[in-house]
């Protein structure tokens, strides 16, 4: 029998619903709180925001939710995607181990966020909104929302962290050529920005800045939503499509995963291929590894807190239950920008404080050594963020040859890094800076909290 | 029974032969000449170049090639490629014509590009070659072969187009990611680079020039053969892999197309995906339109003259029989570089010469219209050479309108454009420029030609 590279589903078995792990976990997430009066929210605080369909989706308990038609039909376009075999990868580092990669960078945006931009964008049409405002750093987020925008004829108007939109100007017109209007973040649009650019004329703008921007115009605009590309719980179970994917595929080639990996910015990455797999250590005894690859320039995972805060810079979200190193906390300026996020989701923090899955920290000139590596055995170039689950992988792999064992490895390709070579520049010229912070610089921003600590 | 979007062959489906129209042809293509005898050369006049194998394919009569099963594992990475229903266009366009495309972006590389260079690297190394050196426009065939010798450990030595060198930095990375080496053509590496930089220090280069110099290369070094990325024979053959799955995408969908659109540089995309399909015209009776679609500022199909010329500017590769400009016909800057190349292959201008295919031509800016189209309809953005092929089906689409006809169209998306944002850009900056040249300007090249007119 011939080598079988990579493992394609037909169109038909694109999953039909998707999963919501709030179903099987042993601990329930803890409430979103109202920043005023600390009191849990219900749906009607977060009804100027979301479309109810999405509210709902946050807070069931239902353990599948079905897939409109409407939107596996836009899934088709690049769904099912495929698993790889890295042979190519397992030959370079000499390892018994077997490695797969579910490979989300044939996407029209080149990355996994398409998977919930569609059905977000989707369940706003149904409700008659006609705009949808959202933040976006390296740009993935807010190029996926333009694309589903566009499908379903909704404005979008995205607020591009100021950095980026100068420095990633491609990004800025593949969401133009979709249609979306794009605006460097902080902005004079907004009270919030206004309020940061007074402070600071100068701001390079955040991703927790252009989120409070967004929110902002979505709160105060008429026919108008905002929508987020990671952190919340609907937006992690869409993502669960990879995930529900790689469990058919890994079916057809008569495997299983003793591993899982992905990249880890607000959860949603590593949320859609692992939870997936986690259900099984749920519901049937397996002990499958979950592991969030983190950026050690921004260790919530590692390094950060339990507790209350906030999604944005300004401090205008729900308070969520977070493992974060506080909403100011400014992350170094590495190329994975879609990794530098204070704080990570209230599913995954809960998932992580119950010791039910782990989470490692990389710095990013080991992610660009890997990723050349990659790139060189498997002929990918993936994005700077993807790079972390392979540095990750090659760790695990090093582990069990260590340990004398062969394991089964899985991690998620996220996506294509064409329109990162900016970052592979700097590495090659030999420019790319690891940074160190000192615990105090980690937790100055932590000290300031005054929100509550759980339990 | 739901709508079918993308067609997905399975890997083992991937065919094992190559199909050799050189089988089917009515006329036989005429001999290439020795540029100093101008007698038919023979293998050994080619062996500096090329390794024997791929001579032996260059004159092969054989209708059906075998795909060597170690090309076949390289293929694994990206192919079967899909083949698209374009819903999404049918709809815009509003036409009750059938459009599929076939989708070949999903490569390393991003382009048709790897199915040659892999089968060429390959051979190579079979034979013991140590190193190829080549030209590349736009980079998309210098970028491909980066990868395909990396991948049979060959090193790769690229002559990029300076003005591209300059432009395109993220192109010459990649290679660099490959492993390859990457110098500006004209160089002083060459006697055909010095001699052009004497004539004009400032030179910005062309494709014409950069062969010239690979050529040299090749034929005075040790172990070290040469590449093209279109125009030759065997390089055309490795492409009917696009065509020959789509063939059976086709069979699994229960339908067939009347008419097949590809863009043309050199001739291998259009080759690719049309002689399988030619070959129905020729063996059962089948009346499919080929149509090649080239660029107005580089009209050779549909106003050069069918005569012996040079493949090379400084002229040292053997005369082949083309449709020509000229060999030193300089094309305008259009950002689709990989169509800038002054002539078409030997097999396609005789197809052309005996009314088997058609060919029509395209200004840039119809070209980009159809593309942004495009992207909005179906979520991809295409290659500013892919782009030539949707202004093409759209014209087509037109045509059939007018006739109160359905036509069943299938074109090859050839790549993405994620490489060439910066055409977007002018596009939509309104700095795009549709060049017309006068018949003189057209003409001027080829009257100081004084090779041999066939016939």
């Amino acid at each position: 029998m011939e080598k079988v590279k990579k493992i394609y589903l037909a169109e038909k078995e694109i999953p039909h619903q998707w999963y919501n792990i709030q179903a099987d976990m042993p601990n329930p997430t803890l409430p979103p709180l109202h920043p005023g009066t600390m009191q849990p929210i219900g749906p009607q605080d977060l009804a100027p925001l979301f479309p109810m369909e999405l509210i709902k989706q946050e807070v069931s308990q239902d353990r599948w939710v079905d897939i409109p038609d409407e939107v596996r039909e836009v899934y088709k376009i690049w769904r099912p995607s495929p698993l790889y075999r890295a042979y190519g990868l397992e030959k370079l580092l000499g390892t018994n181990c077997k490695i797969y990669y579910k490979y989300e960078g044939n996407s029209p945006s080149g990355s996994h966020k398409p998977n919930t931009a569609v059905p977000q964008a989707y369940y706003n049409k149904m409700e008659g909104v006609k705009k949808i405002s959202t933040e976006t750093g390296a740009g993935q987020w807010g190029s996926a929302l333009s694309f589903a925008c566009q499908h379903f004829g909704i404005e979008c108007e995205v607020y591009m962290v100021k950095i980026s939109y100068n420095q990633k100007p491609y990004r800025k017109l593949l969401m133009n050529t979709w249609g979306a209007t794009v605006i460097p973040s902080p902005s004079d649009k907004t009270n919030a920005g206004r309020k940061i650019l007074e402070m600071n004329p100068n701001s390079n703008g955040s991703l927790g800045i252009a989120i409070s921007e967004a929110v902002e115009v979505a709160a105060t605009s008429e026919n108008t939503k905002y929508a987020l590309g990671s952190v919340l719980n609907h937006v992690l179970m869409h993502q669960t499509i990879i995930g529900l994917e790689a469990e058919k595929q890994f079916e057809m080639a008569g495997d299983f995963p003793d591993i899982v990996i992905a990249p880890f910015g607000g959860g949603s990455n590593f949320a859609g291929i692992s939870f997936p797999f986690l259900r099984h250590n749920f519901t049937s005894g397996k002990k499958i590894r979950c592991i969030a690859s983190e950026p050690a320039s921004c260790p919530k995972l590692t390094k950060g807190q339990f507790r209350y805060d906030f999604g944005d810079t300004v401090g205008m979200t729900p308070l969520l239950p977070m493992f974060t190193l506080g909403h100011t906390f400014m992350p170094a300026p590495i190329h994975a920008g879609g990794l530098r996020y204070h704080g990570a989701g209230a599913i995954v923090s809960q998932l992580l404080k119950d010791k039910l899955i782990e989470a490692q920290a990389y710095q990013q000139k080991e992610c660009f050594d890997a990723g050349v590596k990659f790139a060189k055995a498997e002929g990918i170039l993936p994005a700077p963020e993807a790079t972390h689950g392979i540095a990750n992988v090659i760790r695990e792999v090093s582990r069990a040859k260590e340990e004398g064992v062969s394991k089964t490895i899985l991690f998620n390709l996220c996506g294509h890094g064409y329109f990162d070579m900016s970052a592979y520049q700097d590495y090659f010229d030999g420019k790319l800076v690891d940074h160190h912070f000192t615990d105090e610089e980690l937790y100055a921003n932590l000290k300031e909290l005054n929100t509550p600590i759980p339990g």
